[in-house]
């Protein structure tokens, strides 16, 4: 009884736009709202065009926020001359949690994937290449994902920056603090052994 | 560097509120809203408000849909004489699919669970007794869920309808088709060996 241009079946659609919600998730959270006192709905669709409308990518790092620059590039207390490079404003997030990092970020908004049709150009390296030059940045650390794309965009920035005389480090790969070694994959436990240091450094 | 009410956690938080989605889940969901076109966020937000202004419970049959009485109810094609019960518009939804009833729906939005404070004063049964008693109805079908809140509902509205000299049935359980009895749960074969027929009826 449901034609596909009623406001149930266009509500259960807009939902299924959203990454890993089917036709079933979706028709439970349209349930949902219509259930609901109204007010979740309204609470949602204002959020929606509210962060769309607000949210804009910072001017210097790229990372997504209602400021440009954003806080982090706009905070005294951050280290100018060491930039995080990752692959996208939740990676900065996660890392910002961790508490690790004081200096600033540089966001990638991807990777190098050819075979999804995304190349060096199409990633901010030209801005990368211009905050290293403007001579204030003494390391860059390259935290893209452990993945093969990641691998691949962080040997990437590693031959464009080397001639510019920075520091380009990676994050360390290697066991999961609180995993087991047992159910660990074989790359990584390879990684970790490469990767091994003496506990008492001399 | 979120402040709780920055637009980013602003939209987090409101995916938060739909059933089944935790902070993670959230947060991916707001970085594609942010990622994606802006008319995807658009199209959520609109269908959102028009779905929660026109679609209201149907007056007759509770059904949520944008038309009173709804496209069901008003149809010629439907035996009016015979209700059947749900618990959701959901499982109206799912029954139409297939095709098997041809009569007019009875929705309760909810089952009775004590457990929840959801007693029969909280469901539209007077409503069902007042369409039982109009005169025009020669059965009621309770097709609430086959768990323990769904059973105590059919049973409740059975002693409800029964005085009335109207037929109550109640759906069959049995071991679903397709499915393999060497997996079916103890109670589904009880119930499927109790309600056993003669293939060839004499």
């Amino acid at each position: 009884m449901n034609t596909n241009s009623d406001p149930l079946s266009h509500l259960i659609r807009a939902f299924q736009l959203l990454p890993g919600v089917g036709e079933k998730t979706a028709t439970r959270f349209a349930f949902f709202i219509l259930r609901e006192d109204p007010t979740v709905a309204l609470e949602l669709s204002q959020a929606l065009v509210e962060a769309r409308t607000n949210i804009r990518p910072c001017e210097s790092c790229g990372h997504m926020t209602e400021r440009t620059p954003c806080a982090i590039c706009a905070a005294p207390g951050r280290d100018a001359s060491v930039i995080c490079v990752v692959e996208s404003s939740q990676d900065l997030l996660a890392i910002e949690r961790s508490h690790a990092h004081r200096g600033v970020y540089h966001v990638l908004h991807g990777v190098i994937a050819p075979l999804d049709g995304v190349g060096p150009d199409d990633l901010p390296f030209r801005e990368l290449v211009g905050r290293v030059k403007s001579g204030a940045v003494r390391e860059v650390i390259l935290a893209t994902n452990p993945s093969v794309e990641g691998e691949t965009t962080a040997l990437y920035a590693e031959r464009l920056l080397a001639p510019l005389g920075v520091a380009v480090t990676r994050i360390a790969s290697g066991v999961s603090i609180g995993a087991d070694i047992e159910y660990t994959d074989p790359t990584t436990i390879q990684r970790a052994l490469e990767a091994r240091r003496a506990i008492r450094p001399k």
